[in-house]
């Protein structure tokens, strides 16, 4: 058994508390922990050991993500250059294999957020018996409670009855993100589950079908595996992610797998907190708002000013007054103050600072 | 001839940037030079030397304004504690009295804005002429071009023909900040000024008015002409002070003077940049706004963004996404973020924050 934590990622969704050099997933955006260090202590309890957990992070990351688990003996794994997630669980399941975890291993996104841990441990392990038991692919996906456009749909099929939790079901395909008639078509059904991005398989599965899908990929893996401690490990890996075609597993794998693919739905009260709007949201969800909407971390105060969402990073004092609907975040270089119903237009501004050599500021 | 400074005012509408310890004459608020700077060098020119200018200061900001006028040779006068303007304009006489300085003297406020500075040169030497040629006090009355209900008005005595520049009018009364409908009222009528709390006399017309509005006060300057260099002035100040009744030279003298009081009209482009927002309409007279209306003093980015005003004070940068008629104040401790329109509530921010006890921030 082991645990793949994706954190390879880069975005810039969250600017300016989001750069390059330390993107979401080492972020203290919900909790006070960095989201891969609680999506860590998530599965923690499932593995035996930390010899069981594999971080998969980019190189510009290595350090970041070496200072936070220092404390552990997880495995650090450095992409060389980031390749999406099909190289990046490919990685992984070659590596877990060689170091001889040939049993179901978990693929988890690092920057999401779980309401429920109990409940979504008990959804993971009841997916890995399942993995374990036959060979298939097998993922998590959540039980839907409002037709959210900004997340992929599982379409289920369910056959008399309805969908639910504690069971395992046939997935009949994976979609996009749909328009808003779509979803809600897609929730009145009954038959859709949000896509969490959470894969469960055994090593050799998923070998086996990058080896179809992505042939030229898979023997550069074989050969790998057989340098896996030999002093030309990374210049194999570099070359081989050079190569590597830029795709998702989504789509390199569970979309043509050979193997069943089967589903677990699960209501853990995931969310991917996408955005500076959906971290206001969940934060609603949690009941971190004041009396008047308003959600603060930092030194702030508010005067006749309703559901804004203030961020600070810095000990400045920060007031508000008669403002609504406000994002605002505080950061020693860089101060971001933003509609926060038009949250989707920030990469506008990295988008811009890229463009106008502003490289300090992304 | 003689020119008085007022700079012992303490407001805190300019908040987060005017503190107790440095309030609005001292900031750098319209040009790159501290209020006060600017109005001693707009009178500047109509002085034979700096020795002819008196800048009184609160004792908590004697060093501000010593370091301001370093490289200059005006009189730094200090009020023991802030009483008002009758005080200061009385004691502003006595000192130029005992300096021989017996012809005109102007008495101005420190922290307003002046758009022709010569015009207003022009004008003020009017009423300096006027008050040297007969027993009289002269003021500036600023024509006015809107409404406005956060001044005073003056009411002139118009007799066939209209208020005009170049000449000097009898006043028949002061008015208080009006409500709209009489502000509209005041300039149909064709007979209103602005009060620009611009005041000429010649010392001893000043001092004999205070003789008969606040006897005791004015017995207490007599005294101090005589101590004037000895080494309990200030201990005299000081307690001349301590009884010194807290009321302005408008409600002192003006309004009831014994001698003929006469007005100027002016169009010297004067405004008392009173608030943020009076700041940011003159800013946008002054065609410093971009085309969408943004007005950015430091490192500020809009997109989406119009008709905000942001002061900087830091060298962050700053982004403003989606938003309109938003004021920004950015200093190194502390933020503000309001909604233009209601800057009259700033108030409330000190206010609370003195209650509270957070002495630092006001």
């Amino acid at each position: 058994m082991s645990f793949t934590i994706m954190a390879g990622g880069s975005g810039t969704r969250f600017w300016p508390v989001s750069r390059r050099k330390c993107p979401k997933q080492f972020l203290k955006i919900v909790s006070e922990e960095p989201m891969v260090v609680d999506t860590y202590n998530r599965i923690r309890p499932l593995a035996k050991d930390d010899r069981e957990i594999f971080i998969v992070v980019g190189s510009e990351h290595e350090e970041i993500a070496k200072e936070f688990f220092a404390g552990t003996k997880v495995n650090i794994v450095v992409e060389p250059i980031g390749r999406n997630t099909a190289p990046c669980i490919g990685l992984a399941a070659i590596v877990a294999q060689s170091k001889g975890l040939d049993e179901a291993m978990a693929i988890l996104p690092s920057d999401h957020y779980v309401a429920l841990p109990d409940v979504f441990r008990r959804d993971l392990s009841m997916a890995m018996d399942l993995a374990n038991k036959e060979s298939c692919i097998v993922t998590l996906g959540i039980l839907p409670t409002r037709p959210e456009t900004g997340y992929g749909y599982i379409e289920v099929v369910v056959e008399g009855g309805a969908l639910e939790v504690g069971k395992a079901f046939s997935v009949r395909s994976f979609k996009e993100k749909p328009d808003l008639s779509t979803a809600r078509h897609y929730i009145a059904s009954g038959r859709y589950l949000w896509n969490a991005g959470i894969f469960v398989a055994k090593p050799s599965v998923i070998l086996n079908e990058l080896s179809h899908s992505l042939p030229d990929f898979y023997l550069g893996l074989e050969k790998l595996k057989t340098a896996m401690d030999s002093p030309n490990f990374y210049a194999l890996l570099n070359s081989l992610y050079q190569q590597a075609p830029n795709i998702s597993f989504d789509y390199a794998v569970m979309e043509r797998a050979k193997v069943p693919i089967f589903v677990i739905p699960s209501s853990c009260g995931w969310s991917d907190v996408g955005s500076w709007f959906s971290c206001y949201e969940l934060k609603c969800q949690l009941k971190k708002h004041s009396e008047d909407g308003n959600i603060s971390e930092g030194e702030v105060w508010f005067f006749s000013a309703r559901e804004n969402f203030v961020h600070s990073q810095t000990s400045r004092s920060i007031v508000l007054l008669g403002v609504s609907r406000l994002l605002v975040v505080d950061t020693n270089d860089a101060l971001l103050i933003a509609d926060l119903d038009r949250h989707q237009e920030i990469r506008k501004i990295t988008e811009h600072f890229s463009k106008s050599e502003k490289h300090h500021l992304i």
